[in-house]
């Protein structure tokens, strides 16, 4: 395998500070048993000409696949626990801007790591209430306290045994 | 001055890729005898919040303004022929999705450099042109046509001298 310079990974780190999005979504899914999944991913967008662009950057990072959408926009998506962290970890020396995404992330990581239990969810979808004020996203519906709401509901939390 | 590491340079590299916009303008100057200036200019934006880092950047570039926006957003801007083609010369070896902008303005500088002529600035116009393809700029007013129709009804080109 090549190996990748160091300056190659700056690079990338800096595209990623800028042009990218890190984000952890708790989203609702009717099929699972506790309702919500804890979603991670890395986006990055360009326009459509600058595809290859995308392609070179997805050789360095070897997660997550490419896709045109029909507005002249390229999206490179990056899904899922192990691909994002892989790729986080990778980056993280030279990652400036957005250096406490990927402490929070490494943090929703260490929580989920491991066998699967409620409380360990709910406390990663605390972790990812705070990762969405790090994104200032505003029209966010699915929190901490819905997941939280819905489990106690189906009498699943809080949990006594 | 403290030395700058080559990654720190392939990063603000990576984010001038992913945030930066690399201009070159024919703008109207009704002071201006020949009717228009090149404008060179390269701009940053990121909400205010990250205002910190641009502060980080222009200490390593070295050239140009930061202003907040009333609108929650930062701008750093570095305006002028000379700033503009010392940052893209020190960034130049890691540049990678912008290289060509980056070429055709070494090219105008090139064309600029030196006593100034209107052959020239009409030479200059056109790699202008060319640039704003680049960029995809649609609403652009102002090509080397305009501004040969400007210096011809002001009898200054085609010049017989």
């Amino acid at each position: 395998m090549a190996k990748i310079f160091s300056t190659t990974k700056a690079y990338v780190a800096g595209f990623l500070d800028g042009d990218g999005c890190i984000m952890f979504q708790l989203v609702r899914r009717k099929d699972y048993i506790y309702g919500f999944q804890i979603r991670a991913s890395i986006v990055f967008y360009q326009k459509t000409m600058h595809r290859d662009h995308l392609e070179w950057i997805k050789r360095i990072l070897k997660h997550g696949y490419i896709r045109d959408r029909n507005d002249g926009m390229t999206e490179y998506t990056i899904v899922g626990f192990k691909s994002v962290i892989e790729v986080l970890k990778f980056l993280q020396p030279y990652i400036k801007m957005k250096r406490e995404h990927v402490e929070v992330a490494l943090k929703i990581s260490a929580i989920m790591s491991g066998k699967f239990t409620i409380e360990k969810m709910v406390k990663a979808a605390r972790f990812v209430d705070q990762y969405q004020q790090l994104n200032y996203s505003k029209k966010r519906v699915n929190t901490s306290k819905v997941l939280i709401d819905f489990l106690a509901e189906h009498k699943l939390y809080p949990c006594n045994d």
